[in-house]
């Protein structure tokens, strides 16, 4: 996303906080008082959003130090942020950094604990989110996937043609799907198709898919499916896998020879990670 | 929310997931074909945003036909909605629907919880949110906290005059703070402040504060503090609890002479409530 | 409000008077001159829209020399503030500048005028706007209001609860109204009530409202109002006056145990002070 | 202006007035609530801002029933229109149109108060306003202008070239910056001209403005200029005073051999006509 | 694009042409007259834009009678569409329609012919446009190539990697490029790669490019290139050929065994078709 | 069109190319890379462009050397302008620049090739643009026809009254259009009248038309137009020829006693001139 949207998303994050103004800071906080606060974790976790918190802050005319950078391992009671310039500026953004800074930094901290947990099994095994991010928020929730060490996946649905059970219910059959998939869309889109039996892996695989998804597949299916595919020269196409993954069986699916496992829980149901603001110094100004 | 501004919030959720439209639906399904679709329930919750699908449904000529309304329960397997028209444009928006019914049923389902749980032991206690929503769905996670039986709290920093830690250390005392306020806030605005001991909070009582807010006190500390305030005559004065609330606790902090209980994490991390749609039959036009 | 949505706010208004461009400057004004210009009232009076000058010029690229500050006492022909750079740039926001100061300065001087005419009465009473402001205007009008030493009431409809003749009408009773409000409105709002009647502002006070606006009492009904709710008790609710207050009246209202008198005309029917601008030197860059 | 571009100015102010929603309306108004309003005038006048209320009305799926088209002479106590529909939203759009009939209106009768003070004495000269306009209102302003029988004279700096003092001298003189102007502009665009004595004038018609401002010229001194330019042969080009001109003199303004009466004071300084809203009947649905 | 996204557009383009309304409709045309008419071809061509100016015709209220639909062939003097509603509007709005019109069926008839053109050398062979669009008209001139039955290759700079000359400069090497690319990309992309010579054509293949772009190759060198490429085992990679391609050698490119020939001149130097709009009857309503 | 309105538009230019980003340059650019760029001809012509080129370049924090100001003479492989900074940003907005600089230098060079052609024959002949411009490239395609030495004409319906046959269709006859055009229009606007026969021109002068435009007029029709209309005194009024003007008979038109000849085809079917960017250098920051 580049600096002049960004800078633009975020001051609407902060206006919807803002309301037409911040009532408490007006009544008491002179106007000439500067501060300088420290952002701290009250957890350990991996940090995400500390670029969007220097550009807001930018915007807002106040000085950052910050003592991290995102994608690293952050500990509880660490500092990971200096923030100064006028108080009432700083104290009216503080809510909204922090909303942003948690959030993110909650998905980053798990998408790179599943990560961490595959990698020696299937070292070229990528960890993928979904599109069930929170509305309006697509762009944050997928940065701090890659930040965490995950594959963002599709961020729109023009990114690739991927045809779910709803597409092939309405297309007839996955063959049918595919064929119209490779005629009518465009020769730079790859073409993904999710199934539910091995039958139609095998089609996919023939039809000419780029990736086939393997969805809510238990494990001794996946691994029959991901074996014939292979076992008959599809050794090319990607496979992902979907649904029903959860840190207790991700390991038993990393083993197998696939290439993606998406997980929708990533962003759909974030754990914030807990980081807050605290005032260091003040001076009139 | 006003429907035209509900409106152009859910389109723009809506672009957000489309970038520049479904290259899949393009590719496979025939403009002239109509569908009918159901939303099902894959867990029991409450359910919210039943009015947000059926505005976003009207704004892209989709009919749509509510077995339920928001607020009411839902059971596993339930059918919530029937949506019906263009097979393409319906298909598109599944996704978009589907993130925010989830997030807000998400909500409502845990608000409600803790309602429930407190109702009879201090009828007119409330629930309420914090600030601490996802950046840019502020209303749609108040509304939820709303339909789930809680009080919504601030919505912006213009709402109420809500005095916290870091504005006390940058004016000077509780008294001067609360000075500050009822001077220079105008007199529409009710003055709210954020204690951490029983001290802060009788001066807080004598500056004149319409709620005091006990910010991370034990129970202990919390019984104290509402018991020597009352006795003292501040009667009238609202008492929120912040801080440390739990589903394992709450009910013994319920049992005291306080008003509000406010929790970050209905809004911070929210658990998704599982929702699918499913295509139901189909007719060329 | 914030400096980023002020100065769009700022740049909306000269567009407005833009067009596609200014043809006179273009025509006849080089690109490469620089000038300066001052802005000079032409009347006595408060002066209200400085910061407002000086943020859009800043926008522009145009220096401020500020004589004055907002709030203070003006004379005809004081120079104000001094503008230098661009000549097409400045010419071109000549008007837009003029215009808002002149609205802004207008309705300062009146409140102010007010604020100092019942200052010894009732040092304690506050005189109050309404939302009788221009369309588009109502940040504006409010700011000048506070600037000329007013309290700006009710920003927006969300900022307070408060119950007037036509949802009387609607909702049945003053009493059925209050009890409505103290159930659904949010702890965080307080609720004002206007009453046409002594009779009504007892039992709105006996129904909890925060704020009681006696509306369009006279002088002698006002004082009855005042006592009867004063001698039962009612010490600490405020009571708001509104209709029919002119210079000539507030004086004797003044007087009365109230708490706001507030005038529509402060912001429906300003008049304009006027303030003008002129060419001091110019340079060819 | 169209229609689509109309209904987002008016939705832009109802959002002013609304913030986040009516919190009165919603916590004591039933949803299914319909109800019927009269917006009723309270002086005499001529009304402007019916074709307003209509596009806003429908944009909010309420009914109207004009009893009066923009322009007429309306009385106190007549009805103006009746409103009809959802009583949440009927109630809260009651200020947002009540604010802009009333300036509208304000605007209309006192143009209409001087084109029809100066008709028999010469009827073909044109009342007009300037750019002294509230800023974001210049349309509505202008059209109220229109509505009242007067000119709305340039729209924005992109109309016609209008050069003024500041203008001349930043060029030079009065030849100097016409020659420029009539290089220079567009062949589309008049060519207007301020001067503030009699010489000048005379050099602005062998220049070959279209139009010549006469700017603050005492009565006698525009006689004089007036009867020298006609004399002189310059009887096409049109002649505008401006400055100075009140209801008192505007008469033996209007009997000189002129085109145009401009006045700021139409717009800058207006005075609301006085018009309300009262609830008639209502109905649950 | 979804319609309310075309429509906003669309209206944005009325508006442009538009300024603050059409004064000359204004002056002379009664706002009761409602009006029919044809828009006619002056020429040969394939049409496009008949969707866009039936929405737009929608958004304004107008009737609109197609008799053609996009993507068919038409004929001087052919009546395309019919058109019928308020005259005021449907003037304002003639300039606008034939605008996009003229642009977008131009586009088509050009691509039209091209695809003809190599239709019988190389059935499977696409026509695909380029990135240089008019700035803003990206969708539309896309849109337009699609009609006329081409390939609109990338719409943005997200749909997939493409490597050209600039970045190979700043990588170091096409070997270097490729392995980035594939390293750092998420997996739902293709990767495309410009070369300018048949060994990095080669090095392309075997780094593992989905699609190879031969850039600026003479009809030898292509040959050649192509003929190594598919001898070497790379039967799956694509070939796009760009640069120095024109209507007289583009058979010869054709007879190659390639994928994709790509033309810049479709979109960057477009030749309106002729296309005008003709009254046919008013009424007065 | 002032600066901050110049910005907007060209970040939205950018934004249409971008999307989401530039996964190329994400992918294979290290973000700390600085890079110097220049951009050449590649064809001989007029360049204009190089003002927004430079506006865009600051908005992205890139430096630029121009060589060359807008309007100049350019020659096939001059450098026009380096640009530098982060190599990221630099390589994405390469295609936007090169998009509009390129469609702006050839408007300006086809004016420039008229204007020269004529200027010998008739000093004071203006060529002209019209609105058939590509929709959204109002401001830009008028800029270029100014950089050019051509004249702007309307940039919007509201500049000027001009008076089309279909105008004339709705109205009744030319003298009646004429008529209701002065009444109604204010005095600040123009008004301008297209005929196509002589009777009509003479119609035209005898009603006070400030401009009187033949269309589609013969050259032996046009010369006895201008010759009867100058003869019977109409020497002030000012004529435009449209319709029918090639390169190969402008002369001849130009000829005559005329002021100006107008170009549909400057803007609706504009050769792009062809201009392109190579990395000069670049350095790890």
């Amino acid at each position: 996303m580049p600096r002049w949207i960004m800078e633009k998303k975020l001051l609407e994050f902060l206006s919807e906080d803002l309301g037409e103004g911040d009532v408490t800071v007006t009544a008491l906080i002179p106007p000439n008082l500067t501060t300088t606060a420290k952002i701290i974790a009250k957890q350990n976790g991996i940090i995400a959003g500390i670029q969007e918190t220097t550009i807001l802050a930018e915007c807002l005319n106040l000085k950052t130090q910050p003592h991290i950078t995102d994608g690293q391992t952050i500990k509880n009671n660490q500092v990971l942020l200096e923030l100064s310039g006028n108080a009432q500026t700083l104290l009216t953004a503080e809510r909204t950094i922090l909303n942003l800074i948690s959030r993110m930094s909650g998905i980053a901290t798990q998408t790179h604990t599943l990560t961490q947990q595959i990698k020696t099994t299937n070292p070229n095994l990528r960890i993928a989110a979904t599109r069930k991010t929170a509305p309006g928020l697509r762009y944050f929730d997928k940065k701090a996937i890659l930040i965490g060490g995950g594959d963002p996946h599709r961020l729109h649905l023009d990114d690739m043609v991927l045809i779910k059970d709803n597409h092939i219910a309405l297309t007839g059959s996955v063959e049918e799907a595919l064929k119209k998939a490779k005629t009518h869309a465009s020769f730079s889109k790859k073409i993904e198709i999710e199934v539910t039996n091995i039958q139609d892996a095998l089609k996919a695989a023939e039809g000419g898919a780029d990736i086939i998804m393997l969805d809510n597949f238990s494990l001794k299916q996946a691994k029959e499916a991901t074996q014939i595919l292979r076992q008959l020269g599809h050794t090319e196409v990607l496979i992902e896998i979907s649904g029903g993954i959860t840190p207790q069986n991700i390991l038993e699916y990393a083993a197998l020879d696939i290439n993606i496992i998406s997980l929708g829980g990533l962003t759909h149901s974030v754990k914030a990670l807990d980081i807050s603001l605290e005032i260091v110094s003040k001076k009139i100004k």
